[in-house]
C-alpha cells in the first residue's frame, strides 16, 4: 500500500502548495469583483446589490490583504526561533505560598476537559473532566458521573471550546460554567461550588455546537451555534441533498438544562457572543455558499453575521409563529427568505462582512460587537445601539480598522483599546476603539502598536475582559503552534499560552512568559478569585436525599440477590470499614463508600486490581460503582491518594468464591 | 440509608483518632522488646536473636520517635498556611523562548499518564498517556494503541508510580522510560523517540508491582516488586488461606517486554533500587508478619530489606534451580526457609530494619542504598560492598542517622549530601553521608538543617541524582497535600510539587516555587536536555513495514465485504484527501489516514461527530480507526487541530445510507 517514495510529493511540496492556495484565497478577496457578478442579497426585505454591500468597507477592508502576504507561511512573521522578548522587566511570580489572584478557566478542546490556571502564576491549579473520562479523579468510574456521561450521549470524548461563567447582574456570581462540545452537539454544566461537572446536556438535532455564550446580564440561557448543516432531523431521508441541510442556533435554559428552542438559519455558524443588556446574540458565519467542500466554501467574498433579537424569538415561540416542532423542540425560521423576516420585526438580523469572520466580541461597554475578519485583515465593529434602529443592518457597521493578516479574537483593557489576534502574522494588534469608528473604513491608523506571538494565535482574553470592567492589567494569547519554543517531545507539541502585560493599556504590550499547554485549548474566561468560592469539603446539606452516608459501624455485605450483593463501607485514614469482604463469582456488586473525614485534602481512593474499578472520594462525599466479580480469588482494595503514614497498609481484601 | 446526625461521629473525632492511633504505632516502636520476647530471625543459615539484632542499631534508631510527636497532624510541623519563604532571591524563570536545561519525567499516579516538566521553570511541557486512555492524543482511540492496551489487560486505568530511564553504560540512553502500575500489575514502556507508550506488559502471577527499576548500568532488566501477596496462580483456590500467599519479585526484558523470571519472597516488597554494578536490587518490604489488616501488619517491631543477587538468581535459573514455572514464568524460591538460601549462595539476603521501612536509592557512588523508616525516625544505610562479603547481611548495615518524623525518600546532590523528606514533620532534612557512618546509631549529628515544605512530602529528586552525576543544583519534592497554598479548586486539591535550590549543596536549602500538580504524581526523574533527542516528525523508516501511506491519489473508498469497507485519505492543512464518501448502514468501516505534511508542529484530526471517533495524526504518521456505521444521516468529519486560517472549512463528509 506504500507507493514507491519516488512518486510521492514532497512534504515539502505539499506545504508549497498550501501557501500557493493561501495567497490565492488571499488574492481573491482582494479582487475587485465587478458590480453585475455580485450577488444579491435579501436582506430584510430590502435588495442590496454589490454596490450597497461595498459601502459597508468590505472592499477597502480586504485591500492589503496581499501586500502583507510575503511571510504567509505560519509564525513566518514572528522571528522565526528567536525569543520574543528579552529578559523581561515585569515579572508574573507568585511566590510560594502566595495566592493567584485570578482564576482562569480554559477550555481543552479535544482533551474533552477544563482547566483552571492561575492567574498571573499561568499554574495548572486543576483539571476539570467535562466530555472525556479522567482516572484521577473517577469521572466516569462511578455510577453516577457513568450515568450522566451515558445520558448526555454516552461518548467517551469531546471538543470543548467556549468556557462560559455564569453572571448575576452582569457579573459573575460563581455559580456554574457552561461549556460546548463541537464534536457531538452538546452543552455541559460545571457546578463552580465542587468544580465537577453535573450536567451535561445533548442538544436535540444538533450535530456540532461551536460557538457558545450566556446571554448577558443575568444567565438567562446559555446559546450554541450549530457549526455543521445537515437535515432536522438527521436521519439519512435527505443526507444526499445539501440544499435540505440546515444550521440551528440553540438555547438552553441553564439551571433545567433542557432546550428551549432553536432557530434554523442560513450558512454556517461560528462564533457567539451577547450584549450586555440581553437582547442581542451576535454569531458569526461562514459558507453562505452552503457549499459542502472548501472550494465552494470560500467561493464567494462576503458572508454574513447574524444578529438573534433574542425577545423578538421569544415572542414568536411564544405565539406559535414557529414552523416546527423536532424532537420536542420548537425551531423558528431566522433564515433569510422566511415569513418572519419579511414579517414586522425579524427575529434575525443578517449583516454583510467579508468572507468567512471568525470571532465576535463584544466590548465591555456593551455598545460594540467586534467582528474579526480571519480572511480579509480587518475587524468589523458592529453597533448594537443601532442594530435595532436602522431600515438597513449594514448600516449599524461603523468601523472596520485594518489590524493585520489573519485576524481571528478580540479582547478588551477596558480603558478605549482592542487587542486583536493575528493568526497569519502571528501578532497581537493593539487599537484604538474611538479612532477605529472615527476612521475611514479598512484604514491602518487606530492601530498602536503590534507584538510578536509565537507562533499562530487563536483566542486572546485579557482579564475579565468578558465583563463591563475589565482589569486591563494581564492579557493571555492561545497560539496554535509553539514550534521551537520549548524542549522537544516528539511530533506531538503543545501549544504555547502566552502571558502579556498590557498594564491597563498605558504601557507598551510586553511578552511575559511562554507557557505549553497539552493540545487544544481554544479560549479562557476569567474571574477574580473574589468572585469563585468552592467548598473544601462536601457539604452534605447540598445533596441529602440524593447519596447515602456510610458509617463505621454501617459497613458491611448485604445479598441483595441471587447473584447480586451491595457492600458498604466507610473510609478514612488508614482503614476502610470493612477489612475484607466475600463474594461469588458472577456477582454483580454495588459497592458504596463513604469518606468520613471532614478535613480538607484528605481523599481516599478505591482500587480494585484486575477489576477496572477506580474512585476519589473526597471528605464528607458519598461514591458508589456496580460491577461484576467475574474472576475467583483474592483482590487487595487500596487507596490511590497517598493519605497518611499508614497509607500503604491501607487495605480491605475481596475474596471471589469460585461459583459451584 | 442515612444515619441521623446524632448517631455518626464527627469528622473531628475521626481525626482525633487517626492521630492517637499513629502515635501509638510510634510509640510502639519505641517500646524496648524484652530478650526473651523478641522473634527469631533465621537468616542465610544464622540464627539471629533479638540482641544480634539490637547491635544493627534498630532500638536507637527508633529511640525519639515520640520526642518529636507533638505535632503529629499531617503538616502541622510547617507552618499552616503561612508562606514557606519569603521573596526568594533565586530565580527559576526561563524567560520567553528559552528553552529548560532539564526534562523532568513525572509519574501521574492513579491518572494513568506520565506528564513532562521542564527544569528549572517546573512547566508541564507535555501529557504522555500511558495506561489511560487519551482523547487529546488519541490514545486509545485508533486501533493499534487500542489493541496495545487490550493486551496489556484491557483496564481503561492504571496506577503508575515510577518512572525509570534506560541507561548504557550507567547513563541515560534517552531510548526509553519504563513505569509501573500498582494497581493491575503491569510495565510500560515509552518509547522517547516520539514519546509515546509502545508496549505494555501485563506481568502474570502478580497483582501489583510497586517498586520499579532498571537494573544498572546497562537496563539489562527492568524490576519489579509484586507488593500484595496472592495465591500463585490466583485462581480462586486459596483464596481463603493467607499463609499460601506469596509476593514476588519479577525481570523483564527491556527489548523483548517478556517476563523472564520471578522470585519468591516473604512479606510485601515495596520499593526497590539497584546498585551501580548490576549485581543487587534493593528491595523493602513491609507486614513481614504476612497479616491481612492493618493492626496485623504494624504488629512487630522490625522488617526485612530484601537483597537480590541478581547473578546468583539468573544462575538459580539457568540451572533449573527454580521450583515451579507458573504461565511460562520460573518462580525461584527466595523465601527465608527456602533451600536455595541454605545451599552455598543465597539469591536474596534478608537484612532487617525497624517496621515498615519505605524508599531505597543507592546514592551517585554506588556505595550505600540508603533506606527511609516511615515509622522509625531514621535512614538505615546498606553497604553493598560489604553486602558481599559479611556472613551477617545486617553487619552491611553501617549507618543509621536520625533524620526526623517519617522519613519517606532521600536524594543526593552528587557532593555528600542526602537530602530526606519527612513525611509528619513536613520538612526537607539535609544531612552529610560520610558523618553518618561515623556516627552513633541513631545519632541526630549528621543533620544539617532542616527545611519546611507543604505538606506531606513523598518522593524527592535531585537533578539526575540516580545517575553517578548528579547536577546538585536543583532539587523536587513531591508533597502528597497542598491545602491553603493554591486559590482552592474544590474538594480534590491539587499536590504541591515545590521547587527547591540546593546549589551544590554548598547552600542553605531555599524554597523557590510552588507547582500544583493533579493527582497524583508518586515520583520524577530527571534527564539533562542533550541525553534526551526526540523526533519533530515520524520517520517513516522507523515503521516502514507496519503502517501504509495513504498519499492524496491513493485517496477513495474499497468496499472489502457485505458489510465492510475502507476507507482511505490523505490530510493536509485544510482539505481530507476525500471531501466525501458515501458507506451503508451497519457498515464495518476501517478508515486509514496519513498526513502528508513534513512541517513540524502541523497535527490533524479526524473526529467524527457521534461515532466517538478522535485520532490524531502527526506529520508523516498514519493512523487507523475501524468503527461502525450505525445510523443513517450525514456526518461531518472535522480537523481537530487549528491547523490553518482555513482550519474550520477543512472538512470531509460520511453519507451513511440507509439500509433497504
Amino acid at each position: 500500500m506504500s507507493p514507491d517514495a519516488s512518486e510521492r510529493r514532497s512534504p515539502e511540496e505539499v506545504v508549497d502548495e498550501y501557501e500557493r492556495r493561501l495567497e490565492s484565497v488571499l488574492a481573491e478577496v482582494d479582487e475587485p469583483v465587478p458590480d453585475d457578478e455580485g450577488p444579491t442579497l435579501e436582506l430584510a426585505g430590502l435588495e442590496l446589490d454589490r454596490r450597497d454591500f461595498m459601502k459597508t468597507g468590505i472592499a477597502a477592508g480586504a485591500m492589503g490583504a496581499v501586500a502583507g502576504c510575503s511571510s504567509l507561511s505560519p509564525g513566518g512573521g514572528s522571528g522565526g526561533g528567536q525569543s520574543g522578548s528579552s529578559e523581561s522587566g515585569v515579572d508574573h511570580k507568585v511566590a510560594p505560598g502566595e495566592h493567584d489572584e485570578y482564576y482562569g478557566f480554559w477550555s481543552g478542546g479535544h482533551s474533552g476537559e477544563l482547566r483552571v490556571v492561575g492567574i498571573p502564576s499561568m499554574r495548572e491549579l486543576t483539571r476539570i473532566p467535562v466530555f472525556n473520562t479522567d482516572c484521577a479523579s473517577g469521572y466516569g468510574y462511578d455510577d453516577e458521573t457513568r450515568a450522566m456521561l451515558e445520558e448526555g450521549g454516552g461518548y467517551t470524548w469531546g471538543d470543548n471550546h467556549h468556557p462560559n461563567l455564569s453572571e448575576t447582574d452582569g457579573d459573575y456570581d460563581g455559580e456554574y460554567l457552561f461549556v460546548n462540545d463541537k464534536a457531538n452537539g452538546r452543552i455541559a454544566r460545571v457546578n463552580l461550588k465542587y468544580f465537577e461537572t453535573d450536567a451535561i446536556l445533548d442538544v436535540p438535532n444538533m450535530q456540532a455546537i461551536h460557538g457558545c455564550s450566556v446571554l448577558s446580564p443575568d444567565t438567562k440561557y446559555v446559546l450554541g451555534n450549530g457549526e455543521f448543516r445537515a437535515p432536522v432531523p438527521n436521519d439519512g431521508t435527505a443526507a444526499n441533498d445539501p440544499d435540505a441541510y440546515e444550521s440551528l442556533f440553540v438555547a438552553v435554559d441553564p439551571e433545567t438544562m433542557e432546550t428551549k428552542w432553536q432557530v434554523s438559519v442560513d450558512g454556517n455558524l461560528d462564533i457567539v457572543d451577547t450584549g450586555k443588556e440581553g437582547r442581542w446574540a451576535i454569531a458569526s458565519c461562514y459558507n453562505s455558499e452552503e457549499a459542502t467542500d472548501i472550494q465552494g466554501m470560500t467561493r464567494d467574498d462576503r458572508d454574513y453575521l447574524k444578529a438573534f433579537d433574542i425577545p423578538a424569538i421569544e415572542k414568536a415561540v411564544k405565539n406559535g409563529r414557529y414552523d416546527r416542532e423536532v424532537n420536542g423542540v420548537p425551531i423558528v425560521d431566522g433564515t433569510q427568505s422566511s415569513r418572519l423576516n419579511k414579517g414586522d420585526r425579524p427575529v434575525v438580523q443578517y449583516i454583510p462582512t467579508p468572507k468567512s469572520p471568525h470571532c465576535v466580541e463584544v466590548g465591555p461597554d456593551g455598545k460594540y460587537a467586534f467582528v474579526a475578519g480571519k480572511l480579509s485583515p480587518t475587524v468589523t465593529m458592529l453597533d448594537l445601539e443601532k442594530l435595532g434602529s436602522v431600515s438597513d443592518p449594514a448600516d449599524a457597521v461603523v468601523g472596520r480598522p485594518k489590524v493585520g493578516l489573519g485576524p481571528l479574537h478580540t479582547t478588551f483593557d477596558g480603558n478605549g483599546h482592542a487587542y486583536t489576534s493575528l493568526f497569519i502574522d502571528s501578532q497581537v494588534a493593539k487599537w484604538d476603539i474611538a479612532a477605529a469608528v472615527e476612521a475611514d473604513e479598512g484604514s491602518e491608523d487606530p492601530v498602536i502598536e503590534k507584538l510578536d506571538v509565537h507562533y499562530n494565535p487563536g483566542h486572546i482574553q485579557a482579564l475579565e475582559a468578558m465583563t463591563t470592567d475589565p482589569d486591563g492589567e494581564w492579557l493571555v494569547v492561545l497560539n496554535k503552534l509553539s514550534k521551537d519554543r520549548f524542549l522537544p517531545v516528539g511530533p506531538i507539541m503543545p501549544d504555547n499560552d502566552q502571558l502579556i502585560h498590557i498594564g491597563q493599556g498605558e504601557k507598551e504590550m510586553e511578552l511575559v512568559a511562554d507557557h505549553p499547554a497539552y493540545p487544544e485549548p481554544h479560549d479562557c474566561v476569567f474571574a477574580h478569585k473574589d468572585k469563585i468560592s468552592p467548598k473544601k469539603v462536601y457539604d452534605r446539606a447540598d445533596y441529602a436525599d440524593e447519596k447515602p452516608y456510610i458509617e463505621e459501624k454501617d459497613s458491611g455485605v448485604e445479598r441483595t440477590g441471587e447473584s447480586s450483593v451491595h457492600v458498604k463501607a466507610s473510609t478514612k485514614r488508614s482503614e476502610y470499614g470493612l477489612p475484607e469482604f466475600t463474594v461469588k463469582e458472577g456477582d454483580e456488586v454495588r459497592l458504596t463508600m463513604t469518606n468520613i473525614e471532614g478535613v480538607q485534602d484528605i481523599i481516599h481512593g478505591v482500587a480494585i486490581p484486575e477489576h477496572d474499578v477506580n474512585l476519589a472520594v473526597a471528605p464528607q462525599d458519598t461514591r458508589e460503582v456496580t460491577f461484576t466479580a467475574d474472576d475467583p480469588g483474592v483482590y487487595w482494595i487500596y487507596c490511590t491518594y497517598f493519605c497518611s503514614a499508614l497509607h500503604l497498609e491501607m487495605r480491605s481484601r475481596m475474596i471471589v468464591e469460585p461459583s459451584e
